[in-house]
């Protein structure tokens, strides 16, 4: 169970510190093989001895080399054996170099033992780096004659003790030398990684910034749902708590924290539902009007275009913190204490409003399937789920169900609505209602994809996407347009 | 993050006409390898790119060969070098071909310069080719003297790209000669996938199907939702909305959206639940006559067999949609109002009913119950999660909980019925009440599960899955009976 | 879609005895290589025939050693040979041993015949075997001139036969010759799995005994949930159902199925979310305390620090199920009669309470920003969403959305017991209301965390993270120290 990530994983750090912790001891080889190969570790951190602990399961010899031999031996598995720095250089061909960036420079007195060999660098930044140079290309300029390679900082101390059980631990490796990288490549394998290769040690900055990076892919997203939340929040107070209590001192405030909310909830998701469609229209349109598809998108457009997952998940969440929104409604003491009320005001007659009890069945049963949908497209987009579809079904799942589900959500507005966007006693304060605004984009959205399936324009799309150009004038299919995998037509949206 | 699937993978089409995409920037090499080996390219198309993209990423020079380079130049990366066809083809030992099958007969002049050259066929057909030949199969006709290796088809040019960072694009790959295939699982893991030797050129039809299958092992089971779906529906609307309209003129169609649905919804997933486990029993239960496990199933055993997975999600559907449909029910204005009138019209006396609370209360309890358990096994039908579990956890899981969870849900359906199924009044049309036509199969299932575990039963199957057979009269446990894995018995139904 | 794992996995036992199931079948090579190595397989069991199946599928040659060849033929794919045991072993270098480990010795006879070539042991206990020797050890043993080598056991004969689609296989091998091992890494490879080095044969019992351990790191966190559930149980029926029947005779029974179960489940899931933060605290005050983290933590906050995502898990689970309860609340009988009840005896002036409306209205609100939270968390302890994190993200995930998570917990508990702790008439049998004691440990969670915040706390704590010592009065930071992975900071909880 080495995939945990739920709080068991913040014990790294401390059990790092104390070797390997329960359910990893299974996978220690309990003494190293004598015709194994040595491999030399330069530091006595935590990863370092993590680092031994798996190259000795993996049947490597392992040499440690310390400042202090005798102090950091208790530390590291008995199978590595531990000694000074110049010796742990001097016996192995391949050397991992885990030592803070800024001590690199204290290496340098093993420069002769280090030179024609290995250096691996694991180090990290603490910060992202964003010009260089990075701590592998420092490495580099501090031993010219020994040929570094840069790796396993994009893994943790963790990850190493359990080993990989989950197969899903890449390893990205870069470097000049071509023999030293296929090397640590095999080495990598050895212990159950998959090495990747990327090439020269330019691209070590790249792969340095990786661990450092906090969700790039979500933070526009994310502010796009916070804001459209805090305008259609605002909104609904206006309308709905502020106005009743100045025309009628009415005190609605009771409202804020779950009605409100309630009624800003599906506003943000619908919109943000639409926001996941709109860019590929934008994108089959321009390609339309270019003729071509081998000019480039402008640069919104294509961060528009690959932040659409994230959209769509929050999208999701939205609707679905609707959904129990909804459902706690009867919960409430006030809708209790109102009920209460009404039945004793009521008179028996004006009860049962046929119109009132349609509409609410229907809009009800139309957003729970709604919601289905997208739940389904919401599971489709789990990695591991999303890897045992094929192209085909991708585009089935993401374009085919994520536009029933958009018409859906769509239709649950419309219902909601009923004819009250008419009704002139709604505007309060002359501000339409909210879901008037909320569905003005995915309407947008479904026609914009209706007109995509007029077949004059179906056809010309279809051309452009197997890479014919307007500009010549023939229809053009020469064979080195290239292959299409067959996916081009059925993966547009 | 390339994982994704919901919408931004849409952006793949449009993408690929426009080289590397926001995230994927960071994986490339800034400039290719003086001493890497060499691999041409035939054709220019998206796919190409991306290919170009991903080769020089991990350390190889390409070559790509086009019929006008200067225009196809400016589509492709610094890195890869674009030329004439024929000097491509020259140049490399291993040439991929991404070309319209359709137009690899424009090739033939290549003819002498590949011979004796591996070629990758990464094409794919546009629909499911079931007589074939191939397109590899093909391909290999025209250039008899070089070797073509069939792959790289199953993965779309978008994972190219941003490279297999998930640890989970396999390359299944197949040809007949062997070196020249090792030489391109060799680039495989080069590039951080995992290549799968699918043996003879012959395969090749069956690798080219793969991505263009949607959802085989879903049809049946989805069909079979549905039908029973629209059974129970039509019944429940005969019972409930058609019956007193005739009798009474009682106009209840207000409860076909929700009312009707949530009362169908519950019958299907039992149903469809108990449909998972009959097979199993039914195995068994052939197996006990044959008094050996090595004849082969009846086929529809066989297909019933292998899709209980997806009988068993559908089943967890209709019981979560059941959940929220249920949920809903006192959000109603019907709801509302009918209170409000019986608020009216109730004297206080005859308002607490003893028995009715009870039943109601217990048959919540287990129904959420059963609704936990299936969630649990729901989980554990994600693929990361599957993997995570070892033969005996799985059949824990499956076997054990998935009976509690059948159990818990017949007993919820009972609680239901309570009593009505012997009250005649229940009898409309003189249809019995929907629940009790939902719990037969059910009941069967469990009480097959039941007589398997008589002893005698229980030992003499044990036998049998031990590799026992009847014909030969004597306990028969030889060695060659092979290895259980001692899981046999553990992952029995 | 091999990875299922729902019930059509239940097929294996069945489908082994029948070779290749439905969706298996497209990954065959239609006949084997003719140059292609020789791979032996002793035993003719169902693991035998998937293992031959994958190895044909492989482009290997298979020949098998059966007892008495002409039955055994039938049940193989038709690539593969079947022939006498001893035929089968002098033909291949290297060789499966598939057979029950208690007839290991009836395979002495070829002794001879296997001299100097690899065995590879798949065997499996049948229960958890702790002192050893392991069955691939007395292989060993029983042949001295042949190396084995242990592995394949962890994957099951279903795995083999469809294939390791998911890319998640790994097989983890041992053995004492190295390069015995590599040829079989290379085997495993070429199959499609991931190989990983255990070491030598010592580590073959830890290996045999994996696939039969059933949810190791779960027993003691579900015990822990179980026994906190019937505590609180017992108190709630006490305080809500005993009491007022001794006290008013007032039949309060009906409550027992729900409302108890419903007061109950949120005390355990916050109880256990607060477990899952403490012992990081802990954790901080031990290195505090010693001023080095590199004494070993006692054993009992070793294993709760890595019981910690489980813990997590079972807390979302309580919290999850406390959610559908309270929903159900208003769909029960009782509910409404009680409704008619008030609706009757209620006079208008008194029934509305300002207090408790926004008492509920807010902590409902809160309830569900928790939930929220806590999905979150949950969606992200999914092995495949897990390895799309990386440190940073995961830290920020686990460690500050899940103090989030728990302050908004703790807070939804005070809003609902809002002023009742002070009041005396809710002491029924002088026993504190249930909430009273549930808010305990989280509220010392949330302020442990908050004193590790103070600054003078927090740097000396961040210094001893980075390997500082009190011991050596010097602020000691040499470069042996290691690297840090820029994540020890981030980590930390």
């Amino acid at each position: 169970m080495s995939q945990c990530i739920m709080p068991d994983e913040m014990a790294r750090p401390l059990i790092r510190g104390r070797g390997v912790g329960g359910g990893s001891g299974r996978l220690e080889a309990s003494t190293s093989e004598p015709d194994a190969p040595v491999v030399g570790i330069l530091g006595t951190g935590d990863f370092s001895r993590s680092l031994a602990r798996r190259l000795a399961a993996s049947g490597y010899q392992v040499v440690v080399g310390s400042r202090n031999p005798k102090r950091s031996a208790a530390l590291f598995p008995e199978e590595a054996e531990v000694t000074s720095q110049v010796e742990a250089a001097s016996q192995a061909d391949l050397v991992f170099v885990a030592v803070f960036p800024e001590h690199h420079s204290t290496l340098v007195e093993l420069k002769p033992t280090l030179a024609g060999k290995t250096l691996v660098d694991v180090s990290n930044g603490l910060s992202i780096n964003r010009d260089g140079p990075s701590n592998a290309e420092q490495l580099a300029k501090l031993f010219p004659e020994s040929s570094v390679v840069k790796g396993f900082n994009t893994i943790s101390a963790w990850t190493l003790q359990v080993g990989p059980r989950d197969g899903n631990r890449q390893i990205l490796l870069c470097g000049n030398n071509s023999t030293a990288k296929s090397s640590v490549m095999q080495l990598c394998r050895r212990m159950g990684f998959v090495p990747v290769d990327m090439g020269l040690l330019s691209s070590s900055l790249e792969v340095e910034n990786l661990p450092l990076r906090l969700f790039p892919s979500w933070r526009v997203p994310v502010l796009c749902t916070l804001c459209l939340f805090a305008f259609f929040y605002v909104y609904n107070f206006l309308r709905d708590v502020l106005q009743p209590y100045i025309m009628a001192k009415k005190k609605f405030f009771y409202k804020m924290p779950i009605e409100t909310v309630n009624a800003t909830l599906p506003a943000v998701a619908l919109v943000m539902l639409s926001l996941v469609y709109l860019p590929g229209l934008c994108g089959a349109l321009l390609q339309l009007c270019w003729g071509t598809k081998y000019n480039r998108f402008p640069c919104w457009l294509d961060r528009w275009l690959t932040s659409r997952k994230q959209l769509g998940l929050c999208s999701f969440l939205c609707a679905a913190l609707h959904a129990i929104y909804s459902l706690c409604l009867p919960l409430r003491k006030s809708a209790y204490f109102k009920l209460l009320i009404d039945s004793k005001q009521l008179k028996e007659g004006d009860v049962w409003v046929e119109a009132a009890v349609w509409r609410m069945e229907l809009y009800l049963s139309v957003g729970i399937m709604a919601l289905g949908l997208l739940s389904l497209l919401a599971v489709n987009s789990l990695p591991s789920v999303a890897n045992t579809v094929n192209w085909r079904e991708f585009s089935f799942i993401q374009s085919t169900l994520g536009y029933c589900a958009l018409s859906m959500a769509t239709l649950h507005t419309l219902l909601f609505g009923w004819d009250r966007a008419f009704d002139l006693a709604r505007y309060h304060f002359f501000l339409p209602p909210t879901f008037a605004l909320a569905v003005v984009l995915p309407l947008t959205a479904l026609l914009g994809r209706l007109v995509l399936f007029v077949p004059c324009v179906a056809r010309r799309l279809g051309l452009i996407r197997r890479g014919w150009e307007k500009s010549r004038h023939i229809r053009f299919d020469l064979p080195d347009e290239g292959c299409c995998n067959g996916l081009e037509d059925a993966s547009y949206v």
